[in-house]
């Protein structure tokens, strides 16, 4: 019998990866360039790759990603429909905060848990793909610096948004009970390492 | 120097499955179940790692795969844009249709092209997805028999926008010249073969 905390940290993994997928490789159509098409593209293939793995180790556990993603849907679609981004350098700088945040989000709850779901948390969330969107964030945030204000505003919205996503996914879960002090102190590890990130693009979080 | 043709067919395969890949991948998300979303980006990954495909062989060829692909970008997305699937069935139709006149086009002109070339082609149009498709389609209409109307009409605009594609394209290009007899019977080819193919889904092409 597998840990129930385990299985709700695949399912919302799992579900996560899938709707990143699906958003990441719908918004690459308005890139700029076919090259940023194609990496965004190459972006959102990782992400279905990234869900496959978390739907093989399902089935070894023997567990149908679909029942076990299914409690997780309803609070990430309304997640992605409250953040729409406006535009192609809104989707890139939604791509990136909800990359990176979720990627710390699921390393400090699979600190909690077993070694082999620690060891697939840590290979998902490798920082491949945020390297590689922070690269095109600054490059765009060096041609047009007027963008700036307007994604640094975006990016508190954004946080906004993660960190209450967070604390719902934990509570649904129950991974994180109401009373731990680790949940406080998640919440104001993720929105520190958040405004680090957001400092190193000359933003003001 | 590689032959004209040979990057024209290169050019329009590789825009044509990167569209693909983010057609197909955005339409994913309004399948009906997760396990057919979870299909339909298998698919769509297939599509992007087949443009991945043609992309090196221009890279092998000593070609930038935008450059290549950009003369077939406005017909492509005017294609697309005048195709819009109106909910999930059409868009299973939609990817049944493209994927296989698509697949007996790029076949037959790569005849007329080298052996690499050929040989790319084919493992790129090999038909494991057009099973796939084939299969959802014939479970969705024995599910649900009233959509049969409605996709059969949507079967005959599309190869009708289809067919005025491949024309198209077969122009811009030149590799099939406008008095050549070859494209006379490809074009008459490519209706047969279609027929055929809604005849065994039970609709009258």
């Amino acid at each position: 019998m597998t840990d129930r905390f385990v299985l709700d940290l695949l399912g919302v993994m799992a579900y996560g990866e899938l709707s990143a997928f699906e958003r990441l490789s719908s918004d690459a159509r308005f890139s700029p360039t076919l090259h940023d098409r194609a990496v965004l593209g190459r972006m959102a293939v990782l992400e279905f790759e990234h869900f496959e793995l978390v739907v093989a180790r399902l089935a070894d556990l023997g567990y149908e990603a679909e029942s076990v993603m299914r409690p997780f849907q309803a609070s990430i679609d309304s997640f992605h429909d409250r953040t729409r981004p406006a535009d192609w350098y809104e989707s890139i700088m939604k791509a990136y905060v909800i990359d990176t945040i979720s990627a710390d989000f699921y390393t400090a709850v699979s600190q909690l848990l077993d070694t082999p779901t620690r060891d697939l948390v840590a290979e998902i969330q490798a920082p491949g793909e945020a390297l590689v969107l922070q690269g095109r964030l600054r490059k765009m945030l060096d041609d047009e610096p007027r963008l700036a204000s307007r994604l640094a505003l975006w990016g508190r919205r954004l946080v906004g948004e993660a960190l209450t996503q967070a604390q719902r996914v934990s509570i649904e879960s129950g991974f994180l009970p109401e009373e731990s002090s680790f949940r406080g102190e998640l919440m104001a590890d993720l929105t520190k390492q958040h405004s680090r990130r957001m400092s190193q693009l000359g933003l003001t979080a």
